[in-house]
């Protein structure tokens, strides 16, 4: 088993080191079909009614057909996600974490990465402005680690709602509508947390953002006393920093006035934009997030740690034990060594993954400054393309301006430019020209996919399927900023010819 | 970097192939506060005001003190916990899984793991019962994979409520008192779940269990019966297939009797004990699973793979889109390519780490025999440890005959055998000789880690302080049974000599 598993260590290793970066290695696309023919050559994707051991060949043949046949998030023409290019020291970071693998929730079981959780929370919420100088290596660390930012949003609505209503936790709902509030451009964790925690996709108003996509203040105020009106219970608010689609960012200090007004629960949702924090020159786009009593900010986002690295910060921890606590008699033993270290009774978890290690790795191999690098540069990219849309003569048309990492834009066919394409204008595009315009993108992804060239989302804005430029990569140029805005009108063109 | 993540990546690899091993390798242990003193001589386990990036060798060696340091969960005297001896496939399966950093959501960005999803999950189906033949990689696959088994709980729980209210999603908790049964000996993932869901802790029914942790089926009817006439709305049944602590089945075609009768979800947690699926020997522990409507399973306990590795199995999967669904228009494009074999709409997570690759290598790699086998290793183990035990003239003392892979037992001083210490007894015990015997444990616990010779868990049953061996790992040999029963000897009269 030595053997083997070196074997396919090492060609995780030459992954890391060398990944895929010629022109159309992207992807190598292939139907589910043509996936399953292609893994029938070797051990079958498939496990049959009787799974035979293979030989460690079919096993290794195997495994290069996985790293084939996936999609390389680390070339820097994946554009896709509000993930990309993780960063090396993090993925075997990580390594080292699975190989000793353990459970994050107690001192006996991890010593190291129970100090090295409370290290880092304790610095994440320095950065927050949650706490000021103190004990670096806290027992009761300022947060928690959560496996995604959906969950975490869960844990702070269960905490908020912990809040209002003390005794939710033993005796549950008792039927009153208790209301929450998110931008309409925020995250969707908002109502499947609802959903989860019984207050029902309903208790969520979805708040009316500006064009480009942040909340607009005196639209909560309204939703607030309209939810008052009808007989609600407001109990939280969550402002996004960063939104999904057009990295809109909340004015947090209007909306912590608010919530200090109304006594409500401001969480952040920082999953992709809380990492603006690391940079002097973005870090003003989270103003007031310090007034905030719960912030996530996925790590694995912008900062290239590998899935998940959320953290989720919490303003008042001694709040958890008293949410999240079962007081397990066979786990938390109070007459062990040290058993007041123990994170796993202020959390939902049983036995955690441990997150923190890769984290901290990159983080003292970086440095704040090589933080900072990675979050400037991808805005600098972001920017570059704002500039080469911009100066397009029409060929491509900004959809919001974008102030942060990513770029929503439409191709135009030439026989529509000039078209302006902000929110706005496209609920005036006449039903023929929306039509045309909306049918391009997939079909224009199809061909990036088809060839590996490059992968760019694409989502509806107003109703219009429009791209969505993503940059998390330290390692894109603005030579392939050039290359996959050639690409996109390449192949819009080619749709046009063939249509 | 590459010349760093190289080096980390070499000693983390040359932990998974040649894990300390001497007899003294469980554990270096130290307080916290030696640990931030030994961190401190290279770069500090705090992050300061000001992180400054760290030199390659200061790096490497913060690597070497986070092995040194950590719990050797691979070493086979680490006997602490229900994971344990980590198969080397499956750790460098999810080194290639973090290397290819993506997320499970969707089949864009996840092709192949799409695919292997849904061929574990259908072979892990028909194991279960719930599938007979049939598409061996089929669209809507019967489950997920969850971030733990506490996680997949939850869902099947949401989901459990979903069958009875299905409006609930939407317009949330009416204040309808619903209640749900798990034995007395259950995780406590019921009641954290409860509290989460809105439904409250109260509303968990703990049923009485008989003296080896397995649940009362009368008692059972006659929780659900008294829950009825306290107005309260039954709704679920829990159903433990290996209990925490003393590994205790419940007899689950007796349970899906009674829900049956009464109409209720049946779950099974299976986190620990589903593993005996894979033997032809102890399979029959989980006679009746195929009557269930989910059922979780985690496979990083006995088989080895890392953290986490759960699999949550749901006899109708196709209600998973109605209780988790968000539509999410950026990401769940209905007009890309293969959106139809997108999971992430059918489960809460958004962004989901692979974990179905290192399960996947792994069963390639050993086949159902080599499954088989570790399944049967652990119980063998167990087996003798008991038997042992009961050879011991009373030096040792079972606290429950035990028939999977745990044992749990306590120390019996020369001055009190031969002691009966099953939980009926233990009540019996007079103050004196029950403190006596409580406060052993944690003492003699504490030397083994001082010393690193083993570690073994402690918890009260029936309020006394007993130990739990737990057999997970195949590296375990008889030679290791005999020697940490020693060590308990050795350090049990050492510490009366002491007192």
């Amino acid at each position: 088993m030595a053997g083997l598993a070196e074997e396919i260590a090492a060609r995780a290793l030459r992954y890391v080191i060398d990944p895929p970066s010629e022109p159309d290695d992207v992807i190598n696309f292939a139907s589910p079909q043509e996936l399953l023919t292609v893994f029938d050559a070797t051990v079958g994707l498939s496990l049959d009614e009787e799974v035979t051991a293979e030989s460690n060949e079919a096993i290794v043949a195997a495994v290069e057909l996985v790293i084939k046949h996936s999609v390389h998030t680390t070339h820097p023409r994946f554009l896709n996600q509000n993930f990309a290019g993780p960063d090396a020291i993090a993925v075997v970071g990580d390594w080292l974490g699975a190989a000793l693998n353990t459970t994050g929730a107690t001192f006996e079981a991890a010593p190291v990465f129970t100090l090295m959780e409370s290290a880092v929370l304790s610095k994440l919420g320095r950065i927050a402005g949650y706490l000021r100088g103190g004990d670096h290596v806290p027992t009761l660390p300022p947060g928690l680690f959560c496996p995604g930012g959906s969950t975490a949003t869960l844990y702070a609505l269960q905490l908020a709602r912990h809040r209002r209503q003390p005794d939710i936790v033993r005796v549950g709902s008792s039927g009153e509508s208790l209301t929450l509030f998110v931008s309409s451009a925020g995250h969707y964790a908002a109502t499947k947390s609802a959903a989860l925690l019984g207050l029902g996709t309903e208790a969520v108003i979805k708040v009316d953002s500006d064009t480009t996509g942040a909340m607009i203040p005196a639209a909560l105020e309204a939703a607030i006393a309209g939810a008052r009106d009808a007989g609600n219970v407001p109990f939280a608010v969550i402002g996004t920093a960063g939104t999904t689609v057009t990295s809109a960012f909340d004015d947090l200090n209007q909306l912590a006035d608010i919530c200090d007004a109304h006594e409500l629960w401001l969480h952040v949702d920082g999953c992709y934009g809380g990492s603006a924090l690391f940079s002097d020159t973005h870090r003003h786009l989270l103003r007031g997030v310090e007034r905030s009593d719960s912030f996530v900010w996925n790590l694995h986002k912008m900062m290239g740690m590998t899935q998940q690295c959320t953290a989720l910060l919490i303003r008042a921890p001694e709040q958890l034990a008293a949410c999240f606590a079962s007081n397990a008699d066979y786990l938390f033993q109070p007459d062990k060594l040290y058993a007041d270290y123990d994170s796993g009774d202020r959390t939902f978890q049983c036995a955690r993954r441990i997150d923190v290690l890769k984290l901290w790795l990159a983080w003292k191999h970086h440095g704040d400054v090589g933080f900072e690098t990675r979050v400037d540069h991808a805005v600098k990219m972001a920017d570059y393309t704002r500039a080469r849309i911009a100066a397009s003569n029409g060929a491509f048309a900004a959809v919001v301006p974008g102030n942060f990492s990513n770029a929503v834009f439409a191709w135009v066919p030439a026989h529509l430019r000039p078209l302006d394409l902000d929110p706005a204008s496209i609920g005036r595009l006449a039903p023929d020209v929306h039509a045309e315009l909306h049918a391009l993108p997939p079909k224009i992804k199809a061909r990036m996919q088809s060839r590996g060239t490059a992968m760019v989302g694409f989502q509806p804005v107003a109703g219009l399927n429009t791209f969505r430029m993503l940059f998390m990569n330290p390692n894109v140029t603005t030579g392939d900023v050039d290359a996959v805005l050639d690409l996109i009108d390449e192949y819009g063109l080619a749709e046009l010819g063939s249509s």
